[in-house]
């Protein structure tokens, strides 16, 4: 079989050529291909991550492919609600990659490790042939804490951190020329984290929500958690032109990729003081409760027309691909 | 400026880009960007490294791009004598490579990691635009060791732990299409390590022999010591057919990649034991004292004919580039 561009794309197409090929090969105690692995090193528990970057145009509003490479490697590393430390930077560069653009991306990358809280501390540089790409793969160690998505629970609320699909709908305008405000919301999100393990809030899940989008994020929550993801359209917090833009593309928000959001689920008496916290937060003003885990499976959203309707995990080539 | 091959070939043109653009915004207290980074952790120390790999062809005599990427990675790690523990690994692939291929790479991933002891724990996989290329970032963690290079004193002794250039020859026969025998050294190193430092030998540096060959490692190693590295010609352990197509060719063994093969510094008195530990270890057979660390700077070389030759650090495109 040969690998088509929907295998990158982070939905069901993605996920099965991880199973039949990496997970197959790879597995031991501490896999995890997805996601941050949790090890033990020494006595401790440290994080683990890795992910690919290879975003066109390398420049966008509201960020880059570098910030990308952080954002996306640090909020990752904060899923269990420990602290981000250290980041890898694997650059492949083709021939013709503009030394000007490489700059401005390793400037821009010290600049969202700086607000993050971690270091770049090692990194590689490779070139193949090719007319001017520049892909990064970065890899990002931390200290791992406590919250763990197989402790969520029936009751617990959902709570989106902000605005989703912001970077989905930036990457898109650009690429097709479209003039608009929409800018991507790559961001760290470690104070935002923070502000809830150091309040001792009892955080039962964490996840950042990035390729496939809200919808395919819950779906793999919801069967981490073994229960039901039911969601309600009316608290969905969707930028105004980003709400246009995917009524005049036919696209779903729910599909569309993010580079600064997390998802919390934390028990309903506590929800309102988290939502509180976050929205106190540099990238939490737009945070929302936005449903609740109950008794099933899979994700189920009660529309504004008064129905319910399935929502699955994103498959194949479900949107524009932007990564 | 854009981009050469010249660029990623591990000489003096990939150390200014590096200098010039990630070192210059990278830089903090633990930035080592060459090599793997030494770092604190919850009061421990561990190493962390990355290396990306571009290897054409994917399959050739005695490994593949998969088994270099974990060997690569493994070898980095053990450079202060300490413990490979686990390695990511983030595939770029090319739209229409092989899954078939991609089955290979992974099952000879698994095969180099038991060899080696380190689990792959995490990984990452996007597609790209192309034509079937593979392309395998790789990080790794281990558990640091005491042994440094700035630690290496005049006297130390000079071993290699097996015939150089091998890897290379391999990939430019292949490349070339030239029948040979010649297989490339791809190999971790954990047990030789191990080997060296449970017996409690003073180990005074480790530094696996990789892009830019011995010349270059030699270079970098005498640069961070403060000190000169000369060798002897005579001393240096070379394959029979490796050095015919050298000779063929007009390559120079000095310069050439290896992917199995480490260098070893230890006090004269010690070099001895090194070298018989060594050579009962499965890849350090063929190994060698072939020098020594004295007063001064660089490299030189004492020939065969009698004189003295100086050794620069590989420069731009010196040699056929082969990754």
């Amino acid at each position: 079989m040969k690998i088509k561009l929907s295998h990158g794309g982070g939905g069901t197409e993605t996920a099965r050529l991880v199973d039949e090929i990496f997970i197959k090969h790879f597995t031991n105690p501490y896999t995890r291909l997805n996601d941050a692995a949790v090890l033990p090193f020494d006595g401790k528990k440290l994080m683990f991550t890795t992910d690919g970057f290879v975003v066109e145009p390398l420049f966008f509003p509201g960020g880059d492919i570098g910030r990308l490479a952080v954002c996306g490697t640090v909020n990752d590393l904060l899923t269990t609600g420990g602290k981000p430390l250290y980041l890898s930077a694997s650059f492949i560069l083709e021939e013709n990659a503009d030394t000007g653009d490489l700059e401005r991306i390793a400037s821009s990358m010290r600049a969202a490790a700086d607000e993050a809280g971690i270091y770049i501390v090692t990194g590689d540089t490779k070139v193949i042939s090719g007319n001017g790409g520049v892909y990064v793969a970065a890899a990002g160690v931390g200290a791992a804490g406590g919250v763990d998505v197989a402790h969520i629970s029936e009751g617990d609320a959902i709570i989106v951190s902000g605005t989703i699909g912001d970077h989905h709908a930036c990457i898109l305008s650009a690429r097709m020329g479209i003039t608009n405000n929409i800018k991507s919301d790559a961001a760290p999100l470690t104070d935002m984290v923070s502000a809830l393990t150091e309040r001792g809030l009892p955080v039962s899940g964490l996840r950042d929500i990035t390729r496939g989008g809200l919808a395919t994020v819950l779906n793999e929550l919801a069967q981490a958690a073994g229960r039901m993801a039911e969601i309600d359209e009316t608290a969905l917090p969707v930028n105004g032109e980003v709400d246009g833009l995917c009524k005049i593309l036919g696209l779903d928000p729910l599909y569309m990729g993010n580079e600064g959001k997390m998802l919390v689920a934390i028990p309903e008496t506590y929800a309102d003081e988290a939502l509180r916290l976050i929205k106190h937060c540099k990238y939490g003003e737009n945070a929302a409760v936005i449903g609740r885990f109950v008794k099933g499976g899979g994700v189920v959203m009660n529309t504004k027309l008064g129905g319910k309707r399935k929502i699955p995990a994103l498959t194949g080539e479900g949107l524009p691909r932007i990564c």
